[in-house]
């Protein structure tokens, strides 16, 4: 029973090391359709959504399945439930990438980004990657270190994101209002991908450990 | 064993009931803050989100404790689980009124909402409170028809919320940057809170028969 449980919860880890995956991939391929107005590139973000969900609906089914089947007790069950809001998390960070890569497609052949945010955009892109990143890395080798420097990424993406505003704010703004109305967009869906993926970080050390995590005092 | 089972749901139908009235005051006062630039009103908004919160935890702790006591089988464990799903949803619309009362706060003593667009805003707060209406009452009353009827409801939110960005990117837009930043915004929060109300909307019908139920065909 202890062995059969611990094959199903590995199951789960190995659907969520995917969802990971396929939505740091999603947010990196948004980044680079934004900055490059790539159409066929933001068309293959949207269109790869749809695994993302697909992969969510697994990663219940089988905790749905497990629960029936093993009936786990209280601080395994809550282990087994983490995934679902893990899940939950990642499926977001997917819809985020989603929004990014629309928002590329809706201002074709021009670019969403105005000029003198590109910069930033390529930073917040590579916050992004990087948080994912370690979000994939903590779920796979059950590195709880690399969760425990999520904050400091979050950290830095919300300084990209204020950063933003002091530009739009700004004395040298002289971009139109659907650019600005693009960026407070743009920015929030980066900011919120963090946010989400700050979350993720927590239930994953969670799922890992069994023991809530912190990540403020890491 | 059944009977436990139904009086523990019905202690968690009755936290949901609590969340949904909450999250839908919220809305409620925080339109009316943002509207009127009334500080002591969006900052009761910020201060009760807490509250919310508390509910949401409490309903977990709920669900957890039903799971690991009843251990209930599979269509059964659906049900429950569903319950989770429904608060998340439910804690969502409760940041999210949050976060348009802090952008009325950011602005006082203006008011965030340029003049051209109060009326719009009087709507999505107006359609925002009919959504969160029909969600509590449909927790508590166990009426499927007000689920039915909130795709509809979400339709003309998403209505609302393409016509800002026409009156924004039309030729008598003369409001300034800051402006047209809050209003994107802010029509994103409105979005979101219908988005997840229809969300919650199809978990409560799933909860309360214990079928899926496709809103869009309704």
């Amino acid at each position: 029973m202890r062995d059969e449980y611990r094959a199903d919860l590995l199951q789960v880890n190995r659907l969520l090391v995917s969802m990971a995956d396929a939505v740091r991939s999603a947010m990196s391929r948004a980044t680079k359709a934004l900055l490059n107005a790539d159409q066929s590139e933001a068309e293959e973000v949207v269109a790869r959504d749809a695994e993302v969900d697909a992969l969510y609906r697994l990663v219940e089914d089988k905790v749905y399945d497990l629960c029936a089947r093993q009936a786990p007790v209280a601080s395994d069950l809550r282990v087994v439930l983490t995934a679902l809001h893990l899940a939950a998390d990642l499926e977001r960070m997917g819809d985020l990438a989603d929004h990014v890569a629309k928002t590329a497609l809706r201002r074709l052949p021009e670019l969403a980004v105005p000029a003198p945010l590109t910069a930033t955009f390529e930073q917040m892109g590579a916050v992004a990657d990087r948080i994912a990143g370690k979000i994939s890395r903590t779920i796979s080798e059950l590195d709880v270190v690399a969760a425990g420097q999520l904050d400091r990424d979050d950290d830095e993406m919300d300084r990209l994101h204020t950063s933003l505003f002091e530009t739009m704010f700004g004395p040298d703004w002289t971009e139109s209002t659907q650019a600005a109305v693009d960026t407070a967009l743009l920015g929030r869906f980066y900011e919120r991908y963090a946010d989400h993926a700050v979350n993720a970080g927590r239930h994953v050390v969670f799922l890992v450990t069994g023991e809530a995590f912190d990540t403020a005092h890491a």
